[in-house]
């Protein structure tokens, strides 16, 4: 695919995921397969911003590889230093970054600004951006696929936990259908690409 | 205690839960024995507005009770109509209301008006609160207690998540102290009262 193409991607993805690489190095690699991927269907990235963990392999990825990236990031969180993790903020951007006053923009931001999401494996955060999506979709704010990337079956308790709440009647059946899985980059992205959101959503 | 003592409660809760009421009547059951015990207490209410399932019977019980009930609802949500529930809104208010003009504000106010959490079971939106203040406090946005109220073991998937979370090295390790569960009413306001926070929260 010709250079000139990947700098107008026919989808942006905003991609969910901690500012960790996780215990196992096999996490940065399957993050940096779903970015060989996003550039071979010539997807655009929408991310958290920063250099680090899975945020920084799938957009440095990308990135190199020719790809559009648009790391979207609060000015506080710029100067975050996690020296417990080994790790202070530098100034290494992967493509373009806009900074943004606070959290809620930056949520309202990616959301425009994509077509479709994927959640890696993360932390409370990454969690709560992907819950909020969901929630988000299930009253009719966007019908966008909400995709969730299984890597090493990461997410494994997650959705049995949503399956308890849907037996236990806190989440409607017809919720289920929000989030769809995958355990490889090619299996998510071909997920991604025939999602239907629910038919039965509320409607505000 | 007199009436007039919990017209100033010494504490407000936010609760977080479904509008659902469960699929057992133990969980409605368990949510009036918190708003008793939160009587008992004198601590006032603020939830997110609305008469159906957990957050109706909590606030009911603390309304009757002659306790402080704040309800923070956004004017769009209040619409809502969910036929496949058999419920449509109506006007019944507990306590005081303050509608909002979106969820944004909501959950700025209430954070704002209270002076710890509890999630009791729910769905999506139920969690991406939790998340929220979950992820604040890790960020040092507050510190206030993160209670969860683990009725009939609800939360067991999502606490095994978080704890595979903490060994894959995606949450760092002494955030799991964040979030403090207890399996009664009884329990949970016991360690909600000793609570201390995590002490090596990352500083913005
Ligand atoms: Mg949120």
């Amino acid at each position: 695919m010709p250079e000139q193409n990947k700098a107008n991607p026919t989808k942006f993805i905003t991609v969910f995921c901690g500012a960790s690489p996780g215990r196992d190095p096999e996490y940065v690699e399957m993050a940096k397969e779903l970015g060989r991927e996003m550039l071979k269907r010539n997807y655009g990235l929408v991310y958290g911003g920063g250099s680090y963990g899975l945020m920084g392999a799938i957009a440095q990825t990308i990135h190199e590889g020719g790809g559009k990236v648009i790391g979207v990031i609060p000015a506080a969180l710029k100067k975050i230093e996690r020296p417990e993790i080994g790790e202070t903020n530098n100034d290494l951007v992967y493509g373009e970054e806009r900074v943004v006053p606070d959290m809620h923009t930056r949520k309202a931001m990616m959301n425009k600004l994509c077509d479709a999401f994927i959640t890696l494996p993360g932390g409370y955060g990454t969690m709560e951006e992907l819950l909020e999506i969901t929630t988000w979709s299930q009253l009719s704010i966007h019908a966008k696929p909400v995709m969730l990337f299984n890597m090493k079956g990461y997410f494994e308790h997650l959705l049995k936990f949503i399956e308890h709440s849907i037996e236990e009647k806190f989440v409607v059946e017809w919720s289920a259908g929000v989030i769809v899985a995958g355990s490889t980059a090619v299996e998510v992205l071909d997920k991604l690409e025939v999602y239907q959101p629910p038919k039965s959503r509320f409607a505000l």
